[in-house]
C-alpha cells in the first residue's frame, strides 16, 4: 500500500492558468485561430499536464501487460488461453501489431507478465511480475483478493515510476489476455453504470450465442461479486484482472509524475476507470488515443469524458491505439514548440474583411 | 496537353486480384481477423495502388503549392491577400505547421507558386511556375483561359512526375492562396451537383455577413460562368485556381505511376474533383486524409466515395493534414510488411469457444 498512498498523495487537477497560457500561445502561431482543431487542444492539455513547460514527447514508452482470465472457462473467448502466453513470446520477438506500430512511434515497449496462467520461462526483455496464475472465475467467485489486487497495482506503478525516472514522457497502457474484455465489461457497468448489452461486445470476434453467453456471465459475475463502485481497488479485486490492476497502477505513477497517460482501447481504458475510481484528479492527465469497436469503450469514455483522437475501428488492444496516438501528440507538442509566430514571420494577421 | 495526354492514357483502375491478395495476407497475421479497421484497408489499399507490391511509405513528399485570387476584391476573406506571399516565405523558412508536421513525418515539401499576385522574388527551395499574377475575379468573368488551366495542371504534374522519378512513394497535395475556399466551393458545387450553401464555409474564420456574401459570390460565379461539368479544365478554367490546377495535376502524376496520393483539406480535394473529372479511374489512387470543418469537404469525399481516416476538426489546408496521414500510412505499411503470421509466430488460430 505504501507505493499507492505515496502517489495518491501526489496526484492533483492541473492549475487550470496553464491552458490559458498555452491557448494564447497557439493564438500567436502563423495560422488562423483554432484552425487546427483538435491538435491545438491536445497541445494544451499537453501543456497542462506538464504544469506549464513545452511538451515534448521524445521517449514514449507503452506498457503492455499480460495476464489471463479464469473466466474464460465459461466459453466467452474465440481463441484458446494459451494465446496469451504465446502472443507475449510474439511481444518479445518483435512480431506482433504493436511492436510494429511503437517502433515507428519511436516508442519502447515494456511486456510484463502480471498474471499469466502458466508461468513463462525468464528470458531478455520478459519483465516478470506475476501476482497468480492467472484470476479466478469471476461468474463464481471474486477475480482476485484484495492483497493481490494492490499488488498488482504496485506493480504497474513500480514499472512506470521506473520508466518515468529514465525520461519517458509519454506513457501508453497496452494489454493481452485471452478473455478480458469480459473482466472489462464488468469493471465497465460496475463503474460507469451502463447496463450490461451495452457495455459487453464481441471481443476477439465471436458468434451471437456466445455474445449472449458473455453478457449473461457479466451480469453474474456482478451479481454474485456485489463490486463497491465507490471503492476502485474493490471493483478490481471482484470482476477485474491483473493486467487491469497493473495498467491502472501505470496511469496512477503517469498522474502522479505529471506524465500524460494515453488509454487505448477498451481494456485499457477499464484500468484508467479503476485509476481514477481510486484517484478522481487521475482523469486529468488521461488521453484517450482512439475509440474502439467494443461497445463498451464509449461508455466508459463517457464516463472519463474524454473524447478520442482516433477513430480507425480498430478493436486489437496490445497498446496498438496508444502507438497511433503518439504521432499526433509529438504533433502537437511540434506544432506548440516549432511554429513561427505573425510576429517572428512577418506575416499580417487577420483583417475582418 | 502532350503531358497530360500521356498521363490520362497511364491511368488505369487497379486490379482487384491484388486486393485481395493483400486481404488474405493480412488475415494471415497475429491479430484477430479485421481488428486493425481501417489500417487494414488502407494497407490493401496501398497494395492495390502498387499493384501488388509491399507497401512502402519511406520517401513521402507534400506538394504545397500557393496561388491568388482574384475573386478576394468581393471580401471573402479574413485576411489580406500579401498573407499567401508570406506565407510562402514562412514555409520556405520553414516555420509553418507543414513545415513542422512535414519533418515528423520524414516528408519533403515542395513549395511552388503556381500564381501568386506579385511576383516573389528568386529563393533557393522556392520553385516557380506561376501561370500568372493570380487569377481574374470569378465573380464577373473566368478565372483563366483554358490554356492557363492546362498549363497550371502540366506544371503540377511535372515537379510530381520528376519527385517521383527521384523515389516519392507518396504523395500529399497541399495548398495556400488567401480566398481559395471560394473557387474551392464553386469548383465542389459545380463537380458534385451539391448546393452552394451547403459547400460553402467560413474558410480561416469569417463572421455570418461575409459567409452570406461569400454564397452570393459563389452563386455568381457559377451563374456568370456556367462550367461544364462534364469537363474538369473547363470548371478548373472558369471557377477554379492556379494552385488547384496544380494539385490536380499532381493527382493525375500519382495516378499515372501508381503512387498514392493523399488529400488534404477542402481546397486539396477540390483539386482531387478535378483530377477525377478529367480521368475517372485517377479515383483509385487517391485517399482522403482527413475531414476538413469546411462543409463543402464532405460534399466532396461523398462524390469521390472516400472516407477520410483523421477527423481533428482541422481547416488549415497547406498539407496539414495530409502531413498526419502519413503516419497512418507507414503504419499499415508496416503491419502490412513487419508483423508476424500466425504460423511463423506459433500461436493458436481461433477456435470458436
Amino acid at each position: 500500500m505504501q507505493r499507492l498512498s505515496r502517489l495518491r498523495d501526489l496526484i492533483a487537477r492541473p492549475a487550470s492558468e496553464w491552458g490559458a497560457d498555452a491557448q494564447r500561445h497557439l493564438d500567436s502561431l502563423t495560422k488562423p485561430t483554432g484552425s487546427l482543431g483538435r491538435l491545438e487542444e491536445l497541445a494544451r492539455r499537453l501543456v497542462e499536464v506538464r504544469g506549464g513547460a513545452a511538451p515534448a514527447v521524445a521517449r514514449p514508452v507503452i506498457f503492455t501487460f499480460a495476464g489471463d482470465h479464469g473466466v474464460v472457462e465459461e466459453g466467452v473467448s474465440a481463441y484458446p488461453q494459451v494465446v496469451t502466453a504465446q502472443m507475449v513470446d510474439n511481444f518479445l520477438r518483435g512480431g506482433a501489431a504493436v511492436n510494429v506500430l511503437a517502433r515507428q512511434a519511436g516508442a519502447r515497449v515494456v511486456v510484463a507478465d502480471l498474471g499469466v496462467a502458466t508461468p513463462l520461462p525468464a528470458r531478455p526483455g520478459l519483465v516478470s511480475r506475476r501476482v497468480a496464475d492467472g484470476t479466478r472465475n469471476i461468474a463464481r467467485e471474486p477475480a482476485m483478493t484484495r492483497e493481490e489486487a494492490v499488488a498488482a497495482i504496485e506493480a504497474g506503478a513500480e514499472l512506470a515510476e521506473t520508466a518515468i525516472a529514465d525520461g519517458a514522457d509519454l506513457i501508453g497502457l497496452g494489454e493481452m489476455g485471452i478473455g478480458n474484455t469480459t473482466p472489462a465489461s464488468a469493471v465497465t457497468a460496475a463503474l460507469t453504470g451502463a447496463p450490461v448489452e451495452e457495455v459487453t461486445g464481441r471481443g476477439t470476434g465471436i458468434d451471437d450465442a456466445t455474445w449472449r453467453r458473455k453478457v449473461e456471465v457479466v451480469r453474474r459475475a456482478l451479481a454474485i461479486n456485489r463490486p463497491d463502485r465507490d471503492d476502485g481497488i474493490d471493483v478490481l479485486a471482484r470482476v477485474g484482472g491483473f493486467e487491469i490492476g497493473g495498467l491502472a497502477g501505470v496511469a496512477l505513477a503517469g498522474a502522479a509524475h505529471r506524465v500524460p497517460v494515453a488509454l487505448d482501447g477498451f481494456v485499457a481504458t477499464a484500468a484508467g476507470l479503476i485509476a481514477v475510481a481510486i484517484v478522481p484528479a487521475a482523469r486529468h492527465f488521461l488521453f484517450a488515443s482512439h475509440r474502439s469497436v467494443e461497445p463498451g469503450h464509449a461508455a466508459a469514455l463517457r464516463h472519463l469524458e474524454l473524447e478520442p483522437y482516433l477513430d480507425l475501428g480498430m478493436r486489437l488492444g496490445e497498446g496498438t491505439g496508444a502507438a497511433l496516438f503518439i504521432h499526433l501528440a509529438r504533433a502537437a507538442a511540434g506544432i506548440y514548440t516549432e511554429m513561427a509566430t505573425f510576429k517572428s514571420a512577418g506575416v499580417d494577421e487577420r483583417c475582418e474583411a
